[in-house]
């Protein structure tokens, strides 16, 4: 892929799941006034599909359907690029899921991987992917567990760091989809201060502020109670955050997880950092429910997601909306014009 | 302790550490607008430090310093009634706290039990504790470890319940002060429906909805996504749920626990029945830090107490802002009162 000169960042967007609402909120995210000229912007889809959910709609946005990779990309307001990187879809039915649609979907994930890393790393670029099936993906991809994971693999990074980022607040979980029993022997201080360096050298490309604050959660009820609710204050996550301090500022902690929200929502800490999922993800989700964007850290390059799933029920109705989408778009621009 | 024939509820409240912000935060109330003529307030405490709490601001409440706890109270509007169970405190500076007078706090709490045990079970009450200090509380009583544990005791009860009261949310969470990584093996099936049974049960009392809708709080991510993250959603907490709502009705869950704050803000869920104490504590306190009653089910009486500690640092200079105690006591007497 080749691109004209600009000073427009480049954000790829992936199509997802062909059957769920992927498709139509992207559409209608690139005809809206808060999206539209913020990037050059390639959907990596089924060409035929992508234009379906633009014709579903009126002013939808004017497209480029790309004859090939190959082909070089002009810069140009408000039109959109569309590159398939493989056959047609024999048949892709909104709010109906099939294996072929999938095996399209992660098609054009690993397209998407393929063309950004060929693309010179002084380009200014993003991904935004659309939601997919994890069950439905997996039965033809078995072993896939979900975009973060298999963006990792892509790029052989050695730790991702997953972020949301919300209107109130930002936070990064340090453990993810494992069992809470698990977390207390998941955790240790190589962990939790590998994921404090990757924070605190993307401050500014997750919240918009190189001197953002950065509180980490405790553990344990009331931070542990100097070790009488547990340990893992004192054993792990104190020399972690030491270690971090020794080369960052503006970062404390543990603090009581029942306290630390709360300061997020005043204001005085800029981002969360919990030891697990649902540490983070409980009080983010409660206030940013439809406002978070799903960030990945530690690839070559910023990637953003809504924060929703395929909504089959709902697909090819005209009803679902692209908030969501266009946020993830506007964080993944305002990540890479900060970073 | 004899009660002239009365309507009102009769709270009692105990003093707290006498060198905390417990006496004046309590005198505070009793003179505030919202608070007075609500119930007959009989103080347990160290009568002069309640007295020089009273006269510490303009507008202190009229007293009624009683000779003995067998003396009859008559209930008169904006009187509140003191009884000092033991002899004066040689000294209580604001601030510096001491053996003595934890000691003391420790004597008002357990006489206020004596007394509420020895009224009739048909007249309303209820118990409101101001603070005292768990550290300083088990140097004089070894073994003490908060006002819950220790009337659970005095109460000879089977189960204790913690509530949180909030504005937003009401919070119960199923365990407590333990470490994260005991949480999963603590929990039973017979543990959370017999908490949802005493939740279920004080329905009124907690929210003032005799027909709340309750929410149980799923363990682990995405609700174990069917036993792939953990299997506590499908072994414990499901079967759980299940027993209670053989019994009582507006139960549902296991809901995952970033779903089910997000939902209990949009007023779709009254009651949030956590797992675990920071589950429950952190959302609470994002929103509910400053309107926060902690409540207490499972004694004869319901007992609240104000979200704050002895706040040594500020006591005696007048500053303690006195509405997270007014908060406790309003919901106290809004409980005894739909009981």
């Amino acid at each position: 892929m080749r691109i004209s000169p600009t000073n427009k960042p480049i954000v790829f967007i992936t199509m997802g799941d062909p059957s769920g609402i992927g498709p139509e909120v992207i559409m209608r995210s690139m005809a809206s006034p808060s999206v539209k000229g913020l990037a050059i912007f390639v959907i990596v889809g089924d060409a035929d599909v992508m234009e379906r959910a633009s014709r579903s709609f009126r002013r939808g946005p004017a497209v480029h359907r790309m004859k090939s990779a190959e082909e070089e990309i002009f810069p140009e307001e408000g039109v959109v690029n569309i590159v398939d990187p493989g056959p047609p879809l024999k048949e892709a039915r909104p709010g109906v899921p099939s294996d072929e649609g999938s095996a399209k979907a992660l098609e054009c994930l690993a397209a998407a991987v393929r063309l950004m890393r060929g693309l010179p790393d002084s380009m200014p670029k993003a991904l935004v992917t659309a939601p997919l099936s994890k069950e439905r993906a997996a039965r033809v991809h078995p072993g896939f567990i979900g975009h973060t994971e298999y963006l990792r693999d892509a790029y052989s990074s050695k730790l991702v760091t997953m972020v949301m980022v919300g209107k109130n607040l930002c936070v990064v979980p340090v453990t993810r989809h494992i069992p809470l029993r698990d977390v207390a022997s998941s955790l240790s201080v190589d962990l939790i201060a590998e994921t404090l360096r990757q924070v605190s050298d993307n401050r500014a490309l997750i919240c918009g502020k190189k001197d953002a604050r950065i509180g980490v959660c405790a553990l344990n009820p009331h931070c542990g109670e100097g070790g009488k609710i547990g340990r893992e204050e004192i054993d792990i996550i104190a020399p972690a955050v030491r270690k971090a301090k020794k080369h960052y500022d503006n970062i404390e902690g543990p603090v009581s997880s029942d306290v630390v929200f709360y300061r997020a929502m005043k204001k005085e800490i800029d981002i969360v950092v919990s030891m697990y999922h649902d540490q983070g993800l409980a009080p983010f989700k409660m206030v940013d429910f439809d406002t978070g964007v799903n960030m990945t850290l530690g690839l070559g390059h910023v990637r953003t997601s809504p924060d929703h799933g395929t909504a089959f029920d709902i697909a090819g109705k005209g009803i679902a909306r692209s908030a969501s989408m266009e946020h993830a778009i506007r964080v993944a621009v305002r990540a890479v014009r900060s970073s």
